[in-house]
């Protein structure tokens, strides 16, 4: 494939729709990024939301009403083009997936970007932390939790979590290196026990696919990005435009540009 | 006095106007807060603004219009009445200052509490790192730098920022003990020559009062919380109420609670 091999390469390949695959393992060590696309009557309660539930929702760009340049991560991108597939749903309902939003956009889009569990999985095998999903070669499980997000205007909702099983000698470097990307979702929210934040069988998630637990080891839960984006359907607005699982969009920051330490 | 000593008696006193005075070590190890209050008008903009400047404007609670309880950091509280001096802006003008807001409170009001230095200070104190302002009994010295802050809507203007000199050996400390938290400035923004950042003279700031630089010290710039202030009156909206300078809003998050490590 002549994919290139930077964000920009990368995201030309996709505006030209030469690729409309899934984003994972491309341009490694670039931060990818959720996408939400709203109307701007419901922008500012999405805002709040994402203001009052940092680690599922850690913002990392807004755009201009109407401007799908997303300038503060990536100069020169297109948010209506440059996403490999997006999902368009009305009144809460999935109504097409399509390549690009040319035809969709309109003056009063808001285009929020958040940050996602690949920059923190990237530390975590730097680090020497296995991830047991990627060797069984399965999509992370991720379950509705008892933990209620603070709700903003339209928007409420429990947290959606993501599960990594770590060998517990490691569960210490495994919160030290999350902890340092509050913008990729930050520490763990839980650790051991499932029961404790709701969820009845760790065997079976709600999305993705269940995973190995080996002995000697915990199940770890990060906060997962598919919380605002659950959230965003459940309050049924008008227009909600999203990736599609797996697709995201790549910025041009460097994972480390996300650290704090 | 009988002040009190938790965050809430402390309020409690000021609500009833017992204490107007400055909040500097008042409940220590608890986090203080600025305050920015504005029409609802006027809030999209702001806080995208402190999305996309977190440094300057880390923003630790958002209220719901009209609500004066900031219940994310201080349940129970009112922002009308417990902060111990108000500033009341029009077109950017100073109006007033007082000790409590109940009149002039208004259905779409949007309160704003953001990060403030008092918490990274007790953090540097705690590291063995000497705050000369304090030794000095100063208030921080500070500047308005050519460092832009990225505009959203009205709001827009330079970083603001604060010097503290540090002795050469304690700026790798004072560096990871402040990144440790971005919600109250987080990492220094400059360190060493002012002039880089657009500082024309160290010995006279803009705000504050200068401090002794010693022999072996550099001055370390961190971004400061009255960015948001001035940026806020510059934009002149019909109306704007902030805390007045030294005058915060207790909140009963203790300062651990800001760290990411």
């Amino acid at each position: 494939m002549e994919l290139g091999q930077t964000p920009k390469e990368i995201r030309q390949a996709i505006r030209q729709a030469r690729y409309t695959g899934g984003t994972g393992g491309l341009a490694p060590s670039y931060v990818q990024a959720n996408l939400v696309i709203l109307p701007q009557a419901q922008a500012y309660d999405f805002l709040v939301f994402c203001q009052r539930n940092p680690k599922p929702c850690p913002l990392i760009e807004v755009t201009d009403p109407g401007n799908p340049e997303p300038a503060g991560v990536a100069r020169g991108a297109d948010l209506r083009t440059d996403v490999p597939r997006y999902r368009i749903y009305r009144e809460g309902q999935l109504e097409a997936e399509v390549t690009d939003i040319v035809t969709e956009w309109r003056e009063d889009f808001v285009a929020f970007l958040l940050g996602c569990s690949f920059t923190f999985e990237q530390a975590l095998l730097q680090a020497g932390v296995p991830l047991r999903h990627l060797e069984e070669n399965r999509i992370v499980p991720m379950w509705r939790t008892s933990l209620a997000c603070r709700p903003a205007g339209i928007f409420r909702g429990p947290m959606v979590v993501s599960m990594r099983p770590v060998p517990a000698p490691l569960i210490p470097r495994a919160v030290t290196v999350t902890a340092r990307y509050p913008m990729a979702h930050g520490a763990p929210v839980h650790i051991g026990t499932p029961a404790q934040i709701g969820i009845a069988d760790v065997r079976k998630p709600d999305w993705g696919e269940a995973v190995t637990i080996l002995p000697g080891e915990e199940p770890v839960f990060w906060a997962c990005g598919v919380t605002p984006q659950a959230v965003a359907l459940e309050a049924r607005p008008p227009l909600v435009i999203t990736h599609a699982p797996g697709h995201m969009f790549i910025t041009d920051l460097p994972d480390h540009a996300l650290a704090v330490l």
